[in-house]
């Protein structure tokens, strides 16, 4: 006895949200069923608007809705630093630590030769626009520690070479709270490589 | 900085799914927002096209789509056997099996005081005019081995009493392949009183 025609098609949408696997869409299917019929409505609507309702700002690549990019018009106490990330998603976290004030640059993704996307795809050119505009003084580098994301950090340094600002990455090593004995190898290594005199 | 008023109930709805949590449903808003539009929009079309094109049968209970109930149209080798079910999904699990062979009631939930949910919304009349209308004469009870799921067995038994009818439910115990020492001391003590000679 096979699942009907149209349950089928709503597992395998929810199959490709992340980490979704065959079980877990077969739960959320099911589940969807019990909602009351407003409550499907709802979520279906809140789908279909998120392209219309959340862009990407064509200055920074942040996350903006339907009004102004919160990071292009708060006050940026720090405006001469500029934070260069590969996900929006990146940039809330990295405020949430109040640890950087400056703007941010979103890449939109990191160069993956295996899935297609080169330099061209980050759109460097305007990077390096703004980079002028801005009149930045200090670029951070906020880019995951993945063989694409170390290859993405070093195309960057040498793409930036000539400007005379500084170019830094955010440190890799033992994260606060671990123990030693918890961390892989390749964190350790880096840790030990990076490590500091205090 | 807080994300787009539109991200923020994207997120709230993706948290209804069953197991979906704030990370989980951050994670699932990220990824659905990088996907084509025409994607999305067939995932919003999908979802709010369900209320319409899944039904359950108002015979059995069962899930169907557009077209008849399969569980109750298809040929039954067993058509004097009875089934009862707390889900419509448990139906294509022992559907599989082909240990049953007989037809399906599904009664929507089971008896849970603390959700509100007591025996009255359980539809018994039907089940008993079923039952009357298909001359069964053996009914399984498939409910789970939970609090509520016993308490309905019972109270089910207790309510079919006066018919000449054997009643029985699936037996609780070992699952296959598993072992004694990793199995819980509930399944075990069940397993002990439900021994059986071979």
């Amino acid at each position: 006895m096979h699942y009907p025609q149209h349950l089928l098609k709503l597992i395998e949408s929810l199959k490709k949200l992340p980490g979704v696997g065959s079980k877990s869409a077969e739960r959320f299917a099911f589940e969807l069923l019990k909602w009351p019929h407003e409550q499907i409505q709802s979520m279906a609507t809140i789908i279909q608007e998120t392209p219309n309702k959340l862009k990407t700002c064509s200055e920074c690549g942040c996350l903006k809705g339907e009004e102004a990019c919160n990071f292009c018009t708060s006050i940026r106490y720090e405006p001469k630093k500029l934070c260069i990330l590969a996900s929006p998603k990146d940039a809330y976290a990295i405020e949430g630590t109040r640890e950087f004030k400056g703007y941010y640059h979103v890449l939109g993704g990191v160069i993956s030769p295996l899935e297609g996307i080169g330099p061209e795809s980050l759109h460097l050119d305007t990077l390096l626009a703004r980079i002028q505009k801005l009149e930045i003084e200090e670029i951070v580098i906020a880019i995951d520690s993945t063989v694409e994301g170390d290859a993405t950090a070093l195309y960057l340094k040498k793409y930036l070479t000539d400007l005379p600002i500084p170019i830094t990455r955010l440190a890799f090593g033992i994260p606060m709270g671990s123990s030693i004995d918890f961390v892989d190898g390749g964190t350790l290594a880096r840790a030990f490589s990076g490590r500091f005199s205090f």
